[in-house]
């Protein structure tokens, strides 16, 4: 079922498309890799500074990173760099051992996208690219929200021009709260104005320039390039206006040039205190990319292979360790971008890193007076869209234990941190899970008159005898849920002292562990001890196959009935009595079924 | 379904018995506390020995305790005290703060056995009793055979008359080598003698007996007092001889008299310390506990109530702190013994209580010269009949991974410790069962000829139909196995150009979490991109009602069927193409079924 061959057994992608390369696959993805191109300058600029680390760093982290999973990678419209959520968590790791804005910080971020990239390396190598599937939907929702208003807020004290530090939400806002008396004026000015220009942007561009007769695909390029229009229109004024004289904090001198050849520093310590961090950055840069490239890869009924994605992600991190970058992963926007522009292979990609490569050799000059609070304010605008508070009523309707996981995650992550936030969420998640099935649905169930159906006695109107328990256990059978069967029967049995017969309907019993089959035969001793017996219908094939091999069977003080209603009617004597009882006719309890 | 009210409110079920109290019933119960008195001596003296405490710590242990389970306890013939498991995970969790020996080693014991009883007392009032559920039999097997290993290594030292430490197999067999030249021969000859003489009365006695006429119930008696005979007369001899002048360890001078009321030191590092332990004590005393209770119960067609049971341990744990003890709980071969003997109430626990009174006021003299060799053969002989190396034959046939997590409980108890190993199998347990569930059993389905059954296509032999695909999947439908579905569903589609249908029967589908009806609509989503429609059959009511609720059904881009025999009929217009396939007509693959 599951596909076989291992990654390099079934080739590299790049040798499928790049056979069949022609001229006019060249034109679609030239122009896809010109709009991605100007997207990504400004946002490499601002998740670099995001993580804490030079306007350079990001630019470098898009470079490599872009060409590596051009290579290895499965999906053909897939835009790997520096993305919010894991510059955020880049910064939350590296801040714990170096101070932002020091050599030593950019040293621990490469060194954190090498354990990142050999993570990811080794789970692919592994094939444990399921590992991804114990982060449900609501914890990564709950978790992407929660990041997206601390990004946010993090960004407050870059638009206010004070200083303010802190991991969680609390910290943060009572840090800029101490500074309020404090706030500079300039840059609350250019914050602001950015902010609500790209804001507009957003909603208000296409529609205005549609109405006046602009083409709905041009309108939407213009749209797209407002980032870039923003830094532009703020880096013009503020060089002109010598906006840094008047205590604007501003890019400053980036170096122009290839990016850097750096390696990773070996220090047991540091890759310790990173080891940890790395993981989940992995893993959840490896449920985004992954998400993002199975929705675009759906459209074209093609398919990502997840273990493939692995090792293609993990070089891109690599590469990006090697090239003065910092951890990248497949990004949402711009790869939806780069698929609507019309890219058609991995090439795009290809021709993205060398337009970012053509921009840190040649604009990186330009960017000199670039204002960050205009950076500040991309990054606000481009989280905001992250946090999806319309998923809290969504999950709710879904289902509360849900809910729960990812309100915890949302609060944990903002109160105590990323780390401990998205740790607590997956154990909450996992432990709601356990709880649930530990907790088995089990009904009586009757024949319902005139059929060989048999339903829930308190649902439907049904015909029980009372020397005879049909039982119904709704989940699989294992260690957590079967001494809770144990209890349920041993209840059940000492109300009724007329019972002689207990028969399991197993329709919905997907697997016996060792566990519930020691319970099971406990329950069959206990029972024949009261002079009663204990009888199976309806068992899978699988659990028939388990409970012969373990010598069960041998055992059991009753049969094993191929249909219920087969063991009912072999159970009770024709003509012994019979109780009609009718259930609650309207099933409004949800607790029946 | 689950039996509600608090234990309080149905009331102490001393006030149950203890009304239809007479003088048969009293009878009944003396002869059975003076057996097990006669039992409870030598081991309480053991265990105390095994605990790291002084030999008097083990009868107080045994007085108080079974007095407050006397009076909170569900079980009539439950007999708690000091057993073997719980008190070498005292003197490993005390071991960690205090020297053996020592006031402070002793009060350590006290502060845990307070600990305990409060966790045990609190998991009561918060009905968490199903916390115990997670304790796998697999990793109970593996820990109880571990401990009794570990405590029979651990008695070595005593009977070869060396000093040696470790509480890790690899530790104390080094420890004990290290010392070989030292063995005390006086000791060992002791040591030997007695285990010899205790093993053969375990087997021996009865069958010799019974040959010479004896009647059964004698011959038993005496084989239940061996240990005290060898008590009596080791004692004897090593007194007569003066053994402890040859450099015989002996039990030194026991103070006779009452329990002393003692207090657990209030002392914040060392709740900090014991805390954890304190927490596996508890769970592992109550599983013990609840376990041996339930199976008297069912004898007698009583019932256990879990809930109660945590407040009764939890009291008699208390009381353990308070009256110069430790850490207690249901032990199984005394409370056999018990029931066994005739006791019919909990009355016959008070009887004993005061037996062990007696012994403590006026026996202490006498065990003065006791040998330590005697109480570590005591101790060996009973714990090797924890040790069930036959569960590991039997757990392999039950299922390869409840042995994985049986094998991984017992080495790592062995090699890591009692706690650690404890921990990593109730972990590993865990991980296993999640990992079984997040590669769900999805099955394609097709009717059998001549009927409206839907079987595997790979073992039965079928009719499919090439644009519709009918899958079963086996399983609940949560977070870590969502995905799977996605590929499994994502990898045919890429495959089968022609499909236009895709029907999922969820016949053994028990739940939707919020993940996977994220996932279903998502390949709901991309298979109306490709052209194709999702149906469901067979939904269950409480998956139906989840799905209404969150509004997934109105989006649904095909139907839901009552029975997956109505979906094909409708899906596949008469006289439309359909492929007979023969599957594998011996099903001797146990992967598909």
């Amino acid at each position: 079922m599951r596909s076989a061959g291992s990654p390099l057994r079934s080739g590299l992608p790049m040798l499928q498309w790049g056979r069949a390369y022609d001229r006019s696959t060249f034109i679609d993805d030239g122009v896809a890799a010109l709009i991605v191109t100007l997207m990504l300058i400004p946002q490499s600029l601002a998740y670099a500074m995001l993580a804490g680390l030079p306007a350079q760093a990001g630019l470098y982290a898009s470079i490599a990173p872009l060409i590596a999973y051009a290579v290895f990678g499965s999906s053909r419209v897939l835009a790997v760099g520096p993305v919010a959520v894991i510059s955020l968590m880049t910064a939350t790791a590296v801040g714990t051992v170096a101070v932002p804005g020091t050599a030593e910080h950019a040293a621990a971020a490469l060194t954190l996208a090498a354990l990142s990239g050999a993570v990811l390396l080794l789970m692919g190598a592994l094939r444990l690219g399921f590992v991804a599937h114990f982060l449900s939907h609501p914890v990564t929702s709950g978790f992407i929200t929660a990041s997206a208003i601390l990004i946010a807020a993090g960004q407050l004290k870059t638009l206010l021009g004070v200083k303010a530090e802190g991991h969680t939400l609390p910290q943060i806002l009572a840090s800029v709260a101490a500074q309020w008396s404090s706030v500079h004026g300039l840059t609350l000015a250019v914050g602001v104005a950015t902010t609500a220009f790209l804001f507009w942007a957003r909603s208000g561009v296409r529609p205005a320039l549609t109405r006046r007769g602009v083409s709905a695909r041009s309108a939407d390029l213009v749209a797209k390039a407002a980032p870039v229009g923003a830094i532009v229109l703020s880096t013009a004024l503020s060089w002109g206006l010598d906006w840094q004289a008047a205590g604007l904090k501003v890019v400053g001198s980036i170096p122009a040039g290839m990016p850097p050849l750096t390696l990773p520093h070996w220090d047991a310590d540091l890759w310790r205190a990173l080891a940890m961090p790395a993981v989940l950055i992995s893993i959840v840069g490896f449920v985004e990319s992954v998400s993002v490239g199975q929705t675009l890869a759906a459209r074209r009924r093609e398919r990502i292979e997840p273990n493939r994605e692995l090792v293609a992600l993990g070089a891109a991190n690599l590469s990006a360790a090697l090239t003065g970058g910092f951890p990248v992963t497949g990004g949402f926007s711009r790869s939806v971008v780069n698929a609507e522009a019309g890219a058609r292979t991995p090439a795009a990609g290809i021709f993205t890193a060398g337009g970012i490569l053509l921009a840190s050799l040649l604009l990186t000059p330009a960017l000199r007076a670039l204002p960050l609070a205009t950076l500040a304010a991309t990054i606000v605008v481009a989280v905001l869209s992250l946090a999806d508070l319309g998923a809290l009523k969504h999950t709710w309707q879904q289902g509360r234990s849900d809910f729960a996981a990812l309100l915890v995650t949302l609060l944990s992550t903002l109160v105590i941190g990323v780390e401990i936030g998205l740790a607590t969420g997956v154990l909450v998640s996992l432990a709601l899970h356990l709880l649930r099935t530990s907790r088995p649905h089990i009904a009586e169930v009757g024949r319902v008159p005139g059929t060989e159906h048999f339903r829930n006695v308190l649902r439907h109107e049904t015909v029980t005898h009372p020397q005879l328990l049909s039982l119904r256990v709704d989940e699989s059978l294992y260690f957590a849920n079967a001494r809770n069967l144990e209890d349920h029967i041993n209840a059940v049995v000492s109300r009724r002292p007329e019972l002689v017969h207990v028969v399991l309907q197993c329709s919905a019993v997907n697997d016996i562990d060792a566990s519930a089959q020691d319970s099971l035969q406990a329950i069959d001793q206990r029972l024949r001890e009261g002079g009663m017996t204990l009888h199976l219908s309806e068992v899978k094939g699988p659990v028939m196959d388990r409970l012969t091999r373990s010598g069960f069977l041998k055992h059991l003080s009753g049969r094993v009935f191929l249909t219920h209603h087969q063991a009912v009617e072999a159970l009770t004597p024709v003509g012994s009595a019979s109780t009609q009882t009718a259930g609650a006719s309207a099933p409004d309890s949800l607790q029946t079924h």
